[in-house]
């Protein structure tokens, strides 16, 4: 996910913080479960905190509350503004607010930033309590099916009896239908998007050579690296690669087609370093992300979505979807290359030759992966009208 | 271009040196051109080196020579083999040959290591006369049109008097068809695959991270380093990721999927380093890639192909191949994500529009960028018969 595309209010963020259509002024809260949690892959951790944010009121029926996941370079805070002079908002605050398509006068909105992250959950930058020292690689092995199980512990610590709806893209879209899989009965809606069954080996490719990058890097000193530093080096290149898996082909040549900068050495003769518009991009984007990201969290969470594949331990997609209770909703766009509609489609398809009312919409943006954050009124008007959609959880039961 | 994709005689290679179809045991030789070279930057140098291998034999006329431009990590050695214990023959060596698509009993093949490159020719690797040192990144900023100029020398010298037909594959393509502008009266055939008239903001994209893989890497010294040392992570980093543009979707999720190697901890919990083979496969080419590439070539040639934009100092594409009297024959690949389809039409579509005899073909494979390399008999055919048909160039006189 991109850290650039959130979408600030048209008329200026300052005057906007408090308008309608804002949650306007956020603060992050702290989960603190105290007991032993137990990985996937078997290692425990004493206790775990998982930072979250919610928005809007959970009502007395405690049912109206929507659980929204992150992708993998994202966080807790989804909507609204921390402080007043914040450059951006939330990441998905286009959508999520009073009145607009997750709406916060109806639905009680929970984020949580994932286990195995940086910025406030418990991960491999935490404190390991047995040696006081941070975790660091001795991080478990994290599995989304261990993200949904952390955030489930969330919600019933909230009060939470049902998910009115999940939701979520990229990661957040795997880690949605996770949820549907682990907790059938708690979760009415799922709205996946911009997501796989499983990761591809184009994109575990991706992902290792960032990994790669990371722990090339003589600063990554096997993931025991001050908080402040590490490999700063590998992981900016880490992020620039991936960043360009986020975009289309078009969508680039659009924003920056050959455009160049004006860096030249003395002679006018263009400089090797930096030309293009697309490459200072590329490079503000990776050194901007090195100032809010944990290069170990970066490997914990891409090996999580590497080993991601729902049908794992089954003997088909089909089989894996089969417990399913929620109405589905997967939203594949058309310009993502990397988890390209096909993908999409196939969640879809597994749901639907098992019975579930599941459905699938295929947007034309040609924006790529990253099309799931940006403004679109018919996404909008797909998401508003799939959370106010009637659903009878019995129709399901198995 | 992927080093490991050359194919080999299935009968297996010790045998068929030899073998009908094979060019055998073929020796480079080095052109020496002892007069400066300027350069389109305007930058001297006072002669330079080209590594070229013939196969087939200049005809009375000398009107049979085929030149065949390589890609960006590709070299001289596109057909044959430098001695019997080799494990892989030439990169192009499944179309070139006697009897071969590319027939040497026809034609009198020559192929050329590009300027700026490491496998021979002058490049950042080589000495500068003037300071007894490398050149480094002091060596000149090259373009493609320095590229065919310094073949152009080559040519001379082999006493060549028009080229029966250039032909390449990516770079190649674009050296192709930029030669029969440079020089249109010399080019009878241009046959160009898998290429495109500009670099897109998506490819420069890719080269930039590359190129910041190479240069953060502590041991590149701004370029300054040993001929045994340099920044071999950052070139593998490099090369990593280049390769998977190199390829397509399908074919690693059919070669690899997500089929795992053995790796793993004491305790049988999946390693953080490399659990998918797609991972080992790609740190593979990683490091063989190190033992032969120079990186600041890497540097210099990616800076090549980015700068290339054919159109550039013209009003439009179709002004840039204006002056253009081969016949040109264009092939896209399907699955080509680098260099798509709709880049090669582009061409073929911008000659036509000139009046010019241009083609185009587009080939179903599904091998990704690198498919204008891989066994496709269809591809042959195309060659074949493209090669073998008549042309009046004074058809095309402007």
């Amino acid at each position: 996910m991109t850290d650039e595309v959130a979408v600030e209010p048209k008329s200026g963020k300052s005057s906007n913080h408090l308008a309608p259509g804002d949650v306007g002024i956020v603060v992050p809260h702290d989960f603190v479960y105290s007991h032993p949690f137990a990985f996937k892959s078997g290692q425990i951790i004493p206790g775990f905190t998982l930072r979250y944010e919610t928005y809007g009121a959970l009502n007395a029926t405690r049912d109206n509350a929507i659980l929204i996941c992150h992708a993998l370079s994202g966080d807790h805070h989804c909507a609204g503004w921390h402080k007043a002079e914040d450059r951006k908002p939330g990441w998905w605050n286009n959508i999520v607010g009073p009145g607009k398509a997750v709406d916060t006068n109806k639905f009680f909105v929970v984020c949580a930033n994932v286990i195995g992250g940086c910025q406030g959950s418990t991960g491999p930058a935490s404190i390991d309590p047995s040696t006081q020292k941070a975790y660091g690689i001795h991080f478990p092995f994290v599995t989304i099916a261990d993200v949904v199980r952390s955030q489930k512990l969330l919600l019933e610590h909230l009060g939470v009896s049902e998910l009115h709806a999940i939701m979520g893209g990229s990661m957040g879209g795997m880690t949605a239908v996770q949820f549907s899989i682990e907790f059938p009965a708690f979760v009415k809606r799922v709205l996946a998007m911009a997501t796989t069954a499983r990761e591809s080996a184009q994109a575990i490719a991706f992902n290792e050579v960032g990994r790669q990058a990371i722990m090339q890097d003589p600063a990554w000193n096997q993931g025991d690296y001050p908080r402040d530093g590490g490999p700063r080096v590998g992981l900016a290149i880490a992020r620039m690669m991936a960043h360009i898996t986020y975009l289309s082909d078009t969508s680039m040549d659009r924003k920056f087609g050959r455009r160049r900068t004006t860096l030249q050495n003395q002679e006018g003769v263009p400089a090797l370093d930096a030309p293009f518009e697309v490459e200072s991009y590329l490079k503000h984007q990776g050194q901007s992300f090195i100032n809010r990201f944990d290069a170990n969290s970066y490997l914990t969470i891409t090996r999580a979505l590497d080993n991601f594949d729902l049908a794992q331990g089954y003997t088909s997609l089909e089989k894996a979807v089969a417990c399913v209770q929620s109405e589905c909703l997967i939203v594949g766009f058309e310009s993502d290359w990397l988890f390209p509609p096909e993908q999409n489609r196939e969640i879809a398809l597994a749901l639907l030759k098992c019975g579930k009312r599941a459905s699938y919409a295929e947007l034309a943006t040609d924006l790529g992966h990253d099309s799931f954050l940006l403004e679109s009124e018919e996404l909008y008007a797909i998401v508003r009208s799939f959370l106010g959609r009637k659903t009878n959880a019995t129709d399901f039961a198995i």
